[in-house]
């Protein structure tokens, strides 16, 4: 819906430059931009291009203040912040559903909120409780006695098993498998044939957490898997059973982490990653894409790089493989 | 359905030495094959195996025929190609739907195309448009304004997010999802947390694309993802936001392309590989399995063999490898 | 359901020391354990923790036989193994369904064994046979012709293509899709377009394997994709066509499997691994996270780690790694 650039403004808390009671309707790239878009540039050299494009407002830094032009600007100290903040503020998600749809199942103990919408053909099992403004889109399948807070967004398609737990504000894209069993088994001596070993934990997901398409998070095997407040993963992510993830971690495409790996707060994770079994990564730590961490390690270091498989400080990796260029041409 | 030998012959451009006039009614290995189907030979070696098994006729190459025989050939260039066009003249694909089923849900401001079939569960939103000849299988939730071709194959329990485009005979297995937000977040400095960068883009993907099962495909940030005309994606492939990926390109199983990669035509990419953000991947490369591109790099060398990580030529890697075990033995 | 100390005993081979009387409703943790609950332990130095903890009893090896204490024992060689088969024992599955389900949608000429229970919005096509006991959970997109054996747990929102086949106690978790085309195309040599090469064989899966979340089988190209018994594959692995996997082997997850790999009995192999297309990994080997193994490879070696890509004997690799190390150092 469109806002005056004084509204906007106010939300993502910039200043505006010139005149703030323009409509905006919405965001856009420079090239895609037309009269009811923001857009933004985050250093002095794109600011011409921004002032040349068709946007109704430009978003930008310090640098600006000094410019003359008839377009409107917002100041901002992170303009690129600005514009996400904005880009929340004027678009409403895509594709909303209202209500309980006719075709859902849900069982006659479970507790929906105010403004809780159910998508078509969605099963919601006994004790099952979800709270106002969560949408739950169509296909999902929520287990007995999951708990999910207030305005989540579960897209098409997901299952959660039994007694997990989401925060507020969680995002779930489509195809997510949340809570499933760790893998897990016990060999017998004897036979050689694997047995199950119990997987009856809980998953606990706190408020914040946005999971990528198709990526699956297994419930802890005696106690809980959890990802803490903030934290963010791609599409296709594995989570093992038991693992603890901090706040604000960001995870990308494809990393996989063993049971009972920690994760502690901060951490950037690449694409791809493979995180061993009982691995401990210290807060703030940065783990290259394609690294893996073989199991009981611990990765130290605030913001120290790590590449390579087994990972090791970037520096040194990047070294190794000098050195290895080196020998070999020299031969 | 059956059909004789002589019209197979004419669908794949190859000839008939021998009866034209018997019928075939499928396609089969050498060991598995009986009288009502087809095999293929590649080289002179196996076409005494071809000729002695059951099947009622052999595609082979101009090295057969001079072979006195009483089973008839098909001649073709390119037997193996002939055999993959003879399969998909006799066998049409299985499991196919017809009509809408009862227990979909599609909107009524959704257009359908002729002799377009939509399964069970399936759910179809508004301004959805499904052009003539296209199955959506059971359990599939196709979001508002996306658009599909026509003759197209979408697999059960397909995801498509708003306004995404699909051309003609595009097939899309079961469990993948199409459009999903890319992972884009803005981190405030000041207190550390991740902002959703605006995913509000498109995604593209033309003629004749295959896609494999629980592969995902996110739509552009700002602008478009795109996948170009005959690409195939394999299992497992993430596809991040803004990626451009060329004609005719063949992408195998758990490949992992970061956001704003290029891949130009007819780029070979195996299992398991990474491309970090903006790499440019030149046409007619080639990719081992699990090699890593990083961040900004652009792969030059139509078909040059790229592997490890870094990813360099395949010859360099090889000596480099060679030059460590050298080293190692003799220490 | 509660079952006294003795029956538990029973059931797991294990001997009561100490009242057997007493009745036990589940397993935990040494930390979470109440006086309903079964703990193991394995090594005697945690023999003291568990005796101190709230548990109704405790499973132990033959080192806590002398111990004095007021607290059940349950004696066993094994004792993880015992623990698991007492959770197996005690903890039926959770969020099980019965019945067939009002909303699912069966067709007339499949047949369900005795106690199936089909959830909601199930699609079972034509021909499908299903087994006594065996539960398909809500979402589940059955093909035509598929078998499934008696006593199998499908989780929901799985898809399995027509013709597979399951044996009995097979258990496949939530998002996953068994029987998939594979990946393999034709190059045409003038145009440079593929085309399909036909994927219209099987996929077999013999009793007791599990398969992890939004997991991947394919089905053969023209002959069968096999899964032996008793294997256990976790979340987001790929199995390509044609893949052979022997008896009791375990594959960590989002490990892919090209096409025609063949894995003997009981091998092991780490998360992320990838197996290029024609590969034997021979009976018993041990493949570590993250390696490599090339086209057409054998791996011999029961009991031989390999590690690395190209993967080598891990002792090897190791040492490789040392090397480089030094002379990076040294320079």
């Amino acid at each position: 819906m469109p806002r005056s650039l004084q509204e906007v403004a106010d939300f993502v808390g910039a200043r505006v430059v010139g005149d703030g009671s323009g409509r905006i309707s919405g965001v856009a790239s420079l090239g895609a931009a037309s009269a009811g878009d923001l857009v933004f540039v985050e250093d002095e050299k794109n600011l011409a291009a921004a002032l040349a494009s068709k946007a109704g407002a430009v978003i930008a830094g310090a640098f600006a203040q000094a410019q003359q032009t008839s377009k409107p600007l917002l100041l901002s100290d992170q303009p690129r912040l600005a514009f996400a903040r904005a880009a929340e503020f004027l678009l409403p998600p895509q594709g909303v559903i209202t209500g309980v749809h006719a075709t859902a199942v849900v069982h006659a103990t479970a507790k929906l909120g105010m403004q809780a919408a159910i998508g078509e053909r969605v099963v919601i099992r006994e004790s099952v409780e979800i709270g106002p403004g969560t949408t739950v889109a169509a296909g999902c399948v929520i287990g007995p006695k999951v708990s999910i807070g207030s305005d989540c967004r579960i897209y098409p398609n997901v299952t959660i098993y039994p007694n997990t737990r989401l925060g507020d504000r969680v995002i779930v894209h489509a195809g997510v498998v949340l809570g499933s069993d760790g893998f897990g088994y016990v060999r017998d001596r004897d036979t050689g044939k694997y047995f199950k070993f119990p997987q009856i934990g809980r998953l606990e997901i706190e408020d914040d957490v946005e999971i990528g398409a198709n990526a699956t998070v297994d419930r802890g095997a005696l106690e809980a898997t959890r990802i803490g407040r903030g934290t963010k993963i791609d599409n296709l992510v594995h989570v093992g059973h038991n693992v603890q993830i901090g706040e604000d971690v960001v995870i990308a495409a494809q990393t996989g982490l063993s049971g009972s790996a920690v994760v502690e707060d901060a951490v950037i994770i690449g694409g791809q990653v493979g995180i061993a079994d009982h691995v401990r990564i210290e807060a703030g730590a940065i783990l290259g894409a394609q690294s893996g961490i073989p199991s009981k390690k611990i990765i130290r270091g605030k913001g120290v790089v790590f590449w390579g498989t087994p990972a090791r400080p970037i520096g040194e990796y990047l070294k190794e493989l000098a050195t290895l260029a080196r020998l070999t041409r020299k031969k």
